[in-house]
């Protein structure tokens, strides 16, 4: 049997086909769901397994604005699965897996419920600690004790308020997101307050990340080069090219990358756990281990920590994990 | 003669006819210049006046990331208007009007040149005061001194470094970028850095603006109903309907609603000179001169003052103004 996990959200869809034979396919496909819902099931299509196969889902992108509520985006991404997959479980906040008529009438337990499925993987392996994925858009700080989840809040907004869901990450946050301010010519200088930079421009320019990684559209739809993002970064300030040097745009972009990795490390050390860095953006967490400022959870050294992600995680419960 | 002026921003076209007999006719068209630079002259034809006229339009728009930089912008936006108007008059920052020449070659002077226009009419009238012309999407803070407009700064760029510049508006800012985190019961929680709810759901719930205001689109391309800006509100925090009660709602607005006059406020203090507040969220100060936080000036009173806008100041100009 071949199972597909699949994990859909506002921008990306993961996906990770564990074949009854052979080692797994992973993938993500860049699709904007916000922008065109009605395309969902022809994105899908092409991941459709060779038969017999199980496929189940998990999914964040119901908090779209295309749709007026979380169940409405529910139904919607649901329905688009069901139209592909046939029968597709749906993964459910509590751990189970759900009918996709289930998954509708309990839409609360599976709206943007994929962050519980690699911790909850993972305290097979490890009973306390913080799992900190940091994906494109966002940072989940799940916190595992005794081998159990201990969050305080398990919808989207119970989570923001707990200090449980940062809606900071390594890609799409726009850059007045991170820093309202930075400092250019030893002056802080405000950031425009629209989308002109994003935080993979800055990661770009600082060599956190190479151009492939950057896979969401830039903000100007142009490239995703170096000498490109400084530009987008300069227009952040209003400035036109040659108002302000890469030494000092290269130091503007280092002062917010700073910012956003002291915003995740104050809110990572509330929970006092060994963290495993995940995501996207675990790179950005490095520098704070290096300087001991959050401890590494041992486990995060394992072989295969690193690569797993809900879609993963999601294929394996297919197989019957936790 | 027919005498138009046009002021070109990135998200509206405003213009002021002053034909040669009878009233001013003025108007805004919501026109998403990013989105399709290209419809630009086909958005000014209408406009165009019975001839014989003269027309002159300034900009802001030329900043709109579809350019690559704001000599593309300048030399777009002119060429446009040209192509309508045949000749266009372009107003630069030190105050005349150039041909389309010269206003591409001097394109720093013309780019985000329309905030002197209208403290520079009214420098005819008083010597010392503050404008403060606070727009859809920025607010500009531009003193006058002895008659003589007293920047710092003359480009974008420079009135930020200074914060004669702040980009804070009353319709189009979205909402994290007024606060990162608001109180709701009890308990500050994060604003969800995406343009789920901007400054106009804000002002349109406190009734600060009625739904015509709401002048630019609705980020989730919704209805402007008090009803739907609150759900708008709601998804800022990741809420599902219900999760949130209007009446906490309505104190988060409020709560935004005053950090953005406290912003406005701050920097207008810095001037130390008499108010002149202008523009769409002139409203946003209200409060504040009713405090005595700030100084009306009191040619503020005077008929007129409040709908003088930078297309009327042009086309003023165009029959022989300052």
């Amino acid at each position: 049997m071949n199972r597909l996990g699949l994990d859909i959200g506002g921008a990306f869809i993961k996906y990770a086909l564990l074949p009854a034979k052979g080692k797994a396919v992973r993938g993500i496909v860049p699709f904007e769901l916000w922008k065109e819902p009605g395309k969902l099931a022809a994105m899908l299509k092409p991941l459709r397994p060779k038969k017999p196969y199980a496929a189940a889902i998990t999914m964040t992108g119901e908090l779209c604005d295309c749709f007026k509520n979380r169940r409405e985006g529910v139904r919607h991404i649901v329905a688009s699965a069901q139209k592909v997959f046939g029968s597709v479980a749906v993964y459910g906040v509590k751990g189970g897996l759900l009918s996709p008529e289930e998954a509708v009438r309990r839409h609360r337990e599976v709206a943007s419920a994929n962050w519980p499925l690699v911790p909850r993987r993972l305290s097979l392996l490890a009973k306390n600690f913080l799992m900190a994925d940091i994906g494109s858009t966002t940072a989940d700080l799940t916190p595992v004790r005794d081998g159990v989840i201990a969050n305080n809040g398990f919808t989207d907004y119970a989570r923001m308020r707990h200090g449980e869901l940062l809606y900071t990450g390594a890609l799409r946050t726009p850059l007045p997101a991170v820093a309202a301010a930075l400092t250019v010519g030893g002056r802080k200088v405000p950031v425009a307050a629209e989308t002109f930079c994003i935080m993979a421009d800055v990661h770009l320019l600082l060599k956190s990340i190479a151009p492939r990684d950057y896979a969401c559209p830039a903000p100007d739809g142009g490239p995703k080069t170096a000498r490109v993002a400084a530009r987008r970064l300069a227009r952040a300030f209003l400035a036109d090219d040659g108002d302000i040097g890469m030494a000092a745009l290269l130091a503007a972009a280092r002062e917010a990358a700073d910012a956003q990795r002291a915003q995740v490390v104050a809110a990572a050390r509330r929970f006092d756990l060994p963290v495993i860095a995940a995501g996207t953006g675990a790179f950005i967490l490095e520098p704070a281990f290096a300087a001991g400022a959050l401890t590494r959870h041992p486990l995060a050294a394992a072989k295969d920590v690193a690569s797993l992600d809900p879609s993963l995680a999601l294929a394996c419960l297919l197989k019957g994990g936790v």
